[in-house]
Formats: C-alpha cells, sequence, structure tokens
C-alpha cells in the first residue's frame, strides 16, 4: 500500500484513524486477531485475502504499532502477529461496525454470527454514546469542537 | 470503485460493514454528513479529495442506502445528500474511531478537534462495550459465535 501522509496530521482523530485502519482488510486483520488468529496463513484462510496484499496490511499495522511481531507460542519456526494494546484498543470500533452491520446488513431471520459474553454465553449489548447522565447521546446532541488555528 | 461483492454475503456483519464503509473516504464522508455537510462542494473542500473519487463514494454510500439525495434547502439548483437513519446509525462506530485516535494518535498535548455534548458543552465519555451487569467488556470477555453451516 502506497503510503498517504495526508491525514496523519490531520487535527481530527477520525481522521487520523482511518489513516492507520480505514479500509476492509485492516479492519478485518484487527477483528480476526482479536478472534485470536495470529499467523500469516491462519489469516490468509480466513479472509481469502492475496498474499501480497495481506503481507502489505500486515507491514503497516506493524508499523503503525497495532500489531508486534513474535516468535510462535509453539516454538516452531513460524512468526506470529499479536495485538498490541494500541491494537487491541480498536475493540470498541469493530463492535460498534458489527453492532451496525447486524441491524443493517441482514435481512430478518437471516443468521450472522454474533458476539457474546465468554463467560454468560448472553449476547453483547447494544454499545451507544452517552451523555454525562448516562442517556443514549443522539447524534444530533453532539457536537465537534475544532482546533482554533493559532 | 470497483464492485466487490465477495463480503456482500458474509456471515460477519464487521465483513458486510467494511465492505460498505471500509475505506477511508467513506467513513470520512460519513462523518462529515454527521456534522451536517451536505453538498458536493463542501464535501470535495473539507475533504481535499479528488472529485471523481469523491463523487464514487457519494454514488456507493446512496446506493446502499446510507445517504439520500434530495433537493437543496434552500430552494438553490443544488442537490444534497441527507444520512438516512440507516447512514446515521453509524455515529458509533464513527465515534469509537473518533475516541480510539484521540488515546492513541495525537501527541501528549497535541491538539485535537473533540466532541462535545451540544447543550453541556461537556466532551463525550469515552464508549466501551459493556457486559449485562454493566461492566466493561474486554475483547478476551467476548467471543464471536458463528454461523453453524448447514
Amino acid at each position: 500500500m502506497a503510503k498517504r501522509k495526508s491525514l496523519q496530521d490531520d487535527a481530527c482523530p477520525v481522521a487520523r484513524a482511518v489513516d492507520l485502519v480505514g479500509d476492509r482488510w485492516s479492519m478485518l486483520i484487527i477483528r480476526d486477531a482479536l478472534d485470536g488468529i495470529r499467523r500469516f496463513g491462519d489469516f490468509q484462510r480466513n479472509l481469502g485475502v492475496a498474499r501480497n496484499i495481506l503481507s502489505d496490511r500486515l507491514s503497516a499495522l506493524v508499523e503503525g504499532g497495532l500489531l508486534a511481531v513474535q516468535p510462535a507460542s509453539d516454538g516452531s519456526a513460524y512468526q506470529e502477529y499479536v495485538l498490541t494494546a494500541k491494537g487491541e484498543s480498536l475493540f470498541p470500533a469493530i463492535v460498534a461496525l458489527r453492532q451496525w452491520g447486524e441491524h443493517h446488513l441482514f435481512a430478518a431471520g437471516e443468521a450472522h454470527s454474533t458476539l457474546i459474553e465468554r463467560v454468560s454465553g448472553k449476547p453483547v449489548a447494544a454499545m451507544q454514546p452517552r451523555d454525562h447522565d448516562d442517556r443514549i447521546l443522539k447524534p444530533g446532541q453532539a457536537l465537534v469542537k475544532k482546533v482554533v488555528s493559532k
């Protein structure tokens, strides 16, 4: 992937975020890594993506500090890609995309994978921004305060 | 943008979601639309994106049902792109990306735009998935339950 520097100095955190992870494969690699996938071949099989694209995206995520490369946990010659704290912190963003997809991109009754609580087995509840009184915050109730140019 | 059908039938809601909005410009168009931008020229100025790319992404978002085209609100000959309920429902995903960016992609003290509550002026609190007892749910405490193949 060609380097695209233009948004990395943007004053908007959304712009910087999508500069790093704003492509389908990067997001799906993070999704898979959250599911415990660690090896190139396993990402490749699960995503069905071309090896050169996968290699490119993994390198970018390592360079961006979202994944770290480490020796295989079983002592084999493989290397593994593991989420850093920075990468793992994308969990809420992945959950938000999942919940949006569940709600809007499946027909009624159409089967989809579900995110459940490991211990209770209950589906993870819908996640929404909340105001300081813990009420759901709708888009129109929020406002972006821009950086004042000096 | 070439049609990429491969993930639209995927059983994973994250995959279907990124199939529609998993590129930087689509996400930033949704961000801008949430901020109230409605016209081609305003998106173009704000994003600094090439007109053909913007046109392509807007069309895909209209086709995907995230934006609707309507006559200009001021009676002029312009057309406007307004969020549908489906598009507006990406608000939590945009907020999640924003909060991740704020936390991980700015140096200490570096200025960034902030999302505030319109009425109170308070910054919007960090959003996290919660378990059924309203405790923060960490990635390792959740599990994806796949669709069982028939």
